[in-house]
This record gives C-alpha cells, structure tokens and sequence, in this order.
C-alpha cells in the first residue's frame, strides 16, 4: 500500500472549500436560509437541466449492468426532485446549531468561559450512485456552516455536476462563496483515496453507502470519518412478554421497511414464552412473506422455516428474511447479542421491570429500547427534524445525527488581565 | 506497508479488557472510588517494590543513553510516588460522568427518550517513558468505567510492570476484574502498532507524548483517535492593549512554564502598539531570559534579538524562545495565526470590543481568549478537576477533556408496544 497524497488540483479544491468555510462560519442564519431557500428554487425550476443529465448517467449505468435497485436510487424525475426541494426547505426550519453555548461558568479568578458550537469547517462526503445525496449533504453542511466536499461516485457524475453547479449559483445569488460546495469526481476513484488521505484540509470525512464502501473509508482515511454503519438489530422477546405487543413490535420491525438498517434481523425469543405465541408470531410473519431462518428449537413449533446457518445471525438481510431463534434465558439473549450486535439498534420485549432496566443497562448499542419497534431509530422519529445518518461509533455521535452533530465546539475565555500564579 | 493485524496473544488481551469492560460499566462509583483508594494505598505501601524496578529502567536508559530530560521524566522516588497516589485521590472527589442524563424528552407517540453517558468499554493509551501516566491514565479510565490497554513504552517496561500488577491486585481486592488495567509492553514495538489496527477490539485510542508520536498514531490508527496535540499558540498585542495587561499576558504565557503546550511560541503587535510599549515589552522578556527570534520591524525598536526564520514562525519552541512580529492590522494578524495556527489556544491583548469580539468569532483554535494568559487552557485551571489531555482535534472533544469526554452515550428508549406508522 502506498503512501497517497492528494494531487495538486484537489488540494487547490480543498483550500478553496476552507476559504469559503470562513464565510460560512460567519455568516447569519438569514443568509443560509437564504441559500436553501435560492438551492430549493434553483431545483425546482431546473427540472429540464437535471433529468437529461440524470437520463445520460441512467443510460450509461444501464450500459455497464447496474441493477435495478442501483437504478432506481440513481433516478430523477420531476416528483423526485419537488421531493428534494421540499426536504431543502424543511432544513430551513431546523434551529441553526452554530453558537449555541453549550456550557459555561466564571472562574474563581474572574474568567469568563464558555463553550460555543462552531462549524467543523470542511467536511467531506463519499457516497454512491445517490444524487439526492449530493443536495442533502449540500443543504445540511450549509445549515451548520460547513464547506462541503463531495465524492458522489462515476455512476452519477452527470447529475452531480448539474446539481453542484445549480447549488453554486444558488449560493453566489444570496453572497456565499460558490466554492462552499464542491464535487470532486472529476478525480474519479483515486479522487476518493486521496480525499481519505488529506488530513489538515478536511475535518471530516462521511461515508454514506453500502457496507463495502464505508469499511473501506473506515479503514483508509487518515481524516477522522462519523462511521455510519450496518444494523444487524435484534428484537429478544422476553418470559413476559405481552403477546399482542411482541407481535406488533416484531412484525413492524421486520416489515415496515426492510431494506433500512433499524430494521430487525434477528428474533431471539424465550423458551418459556415460546410455547405461549411462537406458532402465533411466526404465522404472522409468514403471512407478511417473511422467509424465516429458524434454528432447531424454533423450527419444532413452526416448520414453515429454512435453516438457519452462523452467517446468517451476522447478516443484514435488507430484505424479508429473519433469523429466529429460541434461547433458554435472558442471558442466552444477552450473549447472543453481544456476540452478533452491530451496536445500532436492540429491542426487548417484556413486562418484567428488572429484565427491561438490565437490558436497557447491559445492551452495548447507539439505541437500547424497551417495547418499541425498532424502526424508531431515526432522525427524524426523535425529532431532530433531519439526519444526517446513523453513527454506530462511539466518538463524537452515536445514534441518529442531527445538525449538531455536524458541529465541533471552541472555548472562549474572556479575561480582563488574568496571567496564571 | 504490509496490512497489520494483532497477534493472537493480543486479541486475547483485549478480549479480556472487553469482558473486564462489561462489568466495569455496571461498577457503582462507591466501588470505583473503592478500587482508586486500593490504588493510592497500594502506592503508598509499595514503594520498595517500585522504585528498584525503576533503578533497572533508568540504569539500561543511561547504558541506552536516554537525555537528562528523559531520565527525569523516567524516574519515580518515594516523594513522586506520593504525589502518584494523591493524584489518584483526587480523582475520587470528581463526579461520576456514568448514568448522566445528556438530555431526553417524550415523544409525541409516548416514546420516553433519553440519551444517557455511557463508557467507551476499552480504551488504549500508547505513551513513551513516562510511568506516572500508566496510574494516571488507569485512573481516568476506570473512574469512568473504562477497561484501559497501555502501551508505556520499552524504557519504562519494568516500572509499568510492577505499577500494572499493583493496580491489578488493588482491583481484585473490591471484587473488580483485573484485566480491567492491562499492559501490552511485552509484544515491544509491533505490539503498538497491532493496538492502533484493532479496530473493534479497543474503542478510542490516546496517544500521549511527543509530536512524533502523536503523528505516528493519527496516520497509522484505524482506531478512532483523540489526538492531543502540539501547541504554536500566538499572543496579539492590539493597537489599543492596555500596556501593564499586555507585558503580563505575554510573559506569563511564555515564561511561566515554557516547556507546555499552552507556552505562547509567537507575539503579534499591531504596529500603533508598537511604538506605544514594544521596547518595555521585549526588555521585560529578555530580563527573564527570553531569546527574541523578530522580524525586521521588531528588531528597529529593540535590536538584542536573533532573526527569525520562515521554520521559527511553525516552532513550537518548548523552550525560552519567542518569535516576535510587527503587523499592520489585526487582518495580517488574523492571516498569520491562520496560517502557522496548530488551533490549540490564541488570545487577543485589546481594550477595542469589536476587535476582542472578531478575534473570539475568527480565530478558529480550541480555546481563543480575550486580555487573558494562554497559559490558563488547561483541565484543572478550567475546573474539571482532572485533565485526559488537550484535544486539538475536532471530533469529539476539544481543549482540555475531562472525564466525560472519555465516554460516549446511548439512547434509552422506553415504549408501551409503539409501532412505526
């Protein structure tokens, strides 16, 4: 493995985005509403702009085999980015992190301090084949005062070019400097390497994808990265579980959305509360074309099931596939967790108070719940009003990100004299 | 660079840091501070058994030619050792940071939220020479419920050795887990750099020491760092700084302690302030030893000085050494603290409220101070009771960390069956 570093043309890119990240630092939440408000607009009556560019990146993803699902992610259409806009607008209505005081005190000597949120400054984004990504990232960046450096993928380059392009008038029409956002895939894949790679130019560094993509950011940036990652989640129905929310809450963790990472993937279920409703709770399931991958125990009150394999506990599915399995006591559960977790999202289902508060205690997860559907992990559900993704890292965020999670702090100490004895 | 993974005697280690972790971070305070008092006594009542393992370790530092500074750092006697345990002391009279409530609220579907300060679980420490950081770093960790792994270091091996068993023993002693404190000194060199590839097996990683390593650590890690970094701290004396202030704020900042990272390594004055009090100013500075590296312009108003280089103005001296700088305006003087800035601490000398409040908004540094010495950014003096270190970086933590920023948080979510819609 080489040591890379950033070719010349990116770093004049980089330095570019840390020179508009000084404006934006400065300037008012009017004027970044402002700037969402002219991006909305700009997208809205662009429509004839982006969806040919959108059609020469379909046409060409068509060419080299993408799959209809990556397809149908890369498609603008009039609906879709009215969607866009709409979502530019809602960021115009969340509060604007950036100076709020997050603590403070008067020192015993007279100094005045207090921490303030400011804006990391330049962050970067490497995702795929998601243009809507690019106006997302953009207008969430914008809010908490951030440049925005992105790396959309080859698959969209078209429509990425359009949309950052539009983005930027939108920004020089209210007097922010253009540069505030910019792609960078014009570099191609080295481009992305070498954006990992340009620690001091960028301050943060979001992978946004598939698994695959966001190990290898993981494991190859020297810029520090927000890990949004898997959810291999699991639902543990507890002895005491009330049978009609143990069905309710599996079944909508399961079905609701599968292709999302809160949903469930994993149903641990206790020996005594087995016989009472696993029959019941597996029906339900099937009857909503749930494959089932049940192991021997399960698989004795319902055989309706595949069995299941050790890769499967430590599969997300994404899809309409459920590992089942019926442990002898809570502790089975906890270790089995412990074992398979991602740490995004744990659920138990109980009536038992002192089972509920070790699980909420015990389970090492950005989110540890107590008769919820796991489905409530979100930004939006806790009402952050946008996400910028799910952390499933333990340093800086963890859970659903909101704006503040895109902020970093400084301290400011104001003195009249003070020299330290 | 070959990929690097940890051997098999060091998964093992962490694997037990991990199980040693899991009750840590359902350990109540009182038995926490338990195990810290078991510390500091086992200290106290050790001393013959540490300080002959510490004459091994100087003795092969002097053969292996180790600096004076080095030795010193290196060396533990009966009256350090006492200071070791008071230190640990203290650390019981600080608050738990476990359990806090961050912040919470219900849910308009009845959804109870809260967001709670939970540990890391494991974290590493790699350090050089210095064995008072073992206890002080095991400490820390433990207090907030952290398993810690140590890398201290081949010259302080012994030493660490003896200290480690010790805390051992005193954590068996309150029925805590050993393997809560553990040291990887014996795999040498390679052991350090498998520690930073074992991602998942350790959760934050804290390098302590010199820039070298430092930057060792930042590049090679793939487990999140806090980076605790060097300080090229600036002092700008404004055209209108009250005379006596600002000849205290600079000689305090650069001569009280100069070997610390918080040691002001460059003065910036406005030139209508120059005139006013530069050559009472130097002259102060060279009275208490002060070698001046100044530009031209300084040197007209007080000529006893080196010239300063291009190299000089990115120095962080540690030493009696100053370079010194006539600006224009405060524009040059924001230019040049942007440019040679490590971000660690600046500080504004000015009685104009619009240049003390521009400097606070602009300058982008962990802690930016109005009229006060640098020398004041620092865990204790900010009152957090202890310090982990100045984080310059952005992500997590920034200035000085006390023991909440060696944990993270988890959402508890608490729900009577709630379903997504």
């Amino acid at each position: 493995m080489a040591v890379v570093t950033p070719r010349p043309e990116l770093v004049a890119k980089l330095q570019a985005a840390r020179e508009a990240s000084l404006a934006l630092a400065q300037a008012s939440t009017v004027q970044k509403n402002r700037a969402l408000e002219a991006i909305a607009a700009a997208i809205e009556s662009s429509v004839a702009q982006i969806v040919p560019a959108n059609e020469l990146d379909l046409a060409r993803g068509k060419e080299n085999g993408l799959t209809t699902g990556l397809l149908d992610r890369l498609m603008l259409n009039e609906a879709r980015l009215a969607g866009l806009a709409a979502a530019v607008r809602e960021i115009i209505a969340l509060d604007d992190p950036i100076g709020i005081v997050v603590r403070g005190r008067t020192l015993p000597n007279g100094l005045k301090l207090s921490q303030v949120r400011v804006p990391f400054g330049v962050v970067g984004a490497i995702y795929e084949a998601r243009p809507n990504v690019t106006v997302d990232i953009a207008a969430l960046a914008l809010k908490s005062g951030n440049a925005a450096v992105l790396r959309g993928g080859s698959a969209a380059e078209e429509t990425n070019k359009v949309l950052v392009a539009l983005i930027q008038q939108a920004l020089e029409s209210v007097g922010l400097p253009g540069e505030s956002v910019q792609t960078i895939d014009e570099f191609g894949r080295d481009g992305a390497t070498e954006l990992m790679a340009a620690r001091g130019y960028v301050d943060v560094l979001i992978p946004r994808g598939s698994a695959g993509l966001i190990e290898t950011v993981v494991s190859q940036s020297k810029v520090p990265v927000i890990e949004t990652g898997a959810g291999v989640v699991h639902v543990y129905v507890d002895a005491t579980a009330r049978k009609d929310w143990a069905i309710d809450i599996v079944k909508n963790a399961k079905v609701q959305r599968p292709s999302v990472c809160n949903a469930a993937e994993t149903l641990l279920v206790h020996q005594e509360a087995a016989d009472r409703f696993l029959p019941e709770l597996l029906q339900a399931l099937r009857d909503a074309d749930v494959t089932l991958h049940a192991d021997d125990r399960s698989a004795e009150y319902f055989p309706d099931v595949v069995e299941v394999t050790e890769e499967d506990w430590a599969l997300e599915y994404g899809s309409l596939d459920l590992s089942v399995k019926v442990v002898q006591h809570m502790d089975e559960a906890l270790a089995h967790i412990r074992r398979y977790s991602t740490k995004h999202t744990e659920s138990i289902v109980t009536e038992d108070i002192a089972n509920a508060e070790r699980f909420l205690n015990e389970v090492d997860a950005a989110v540890v719940m107590v008769n919820a559907s796991t489905r409530f992990t979100d930004g939006g559900e806790f009402g952050f009003g946008a996400e910028v993704g799910i952390s499933t890292q333990k340093l800086h965020a963890r859970g659903p990100m909101g704006l503040p999670e895109l902020t970093s702090t400084k301290w400011l100490v104001r003195g009249a004299g003070q020299v330290r004895g």
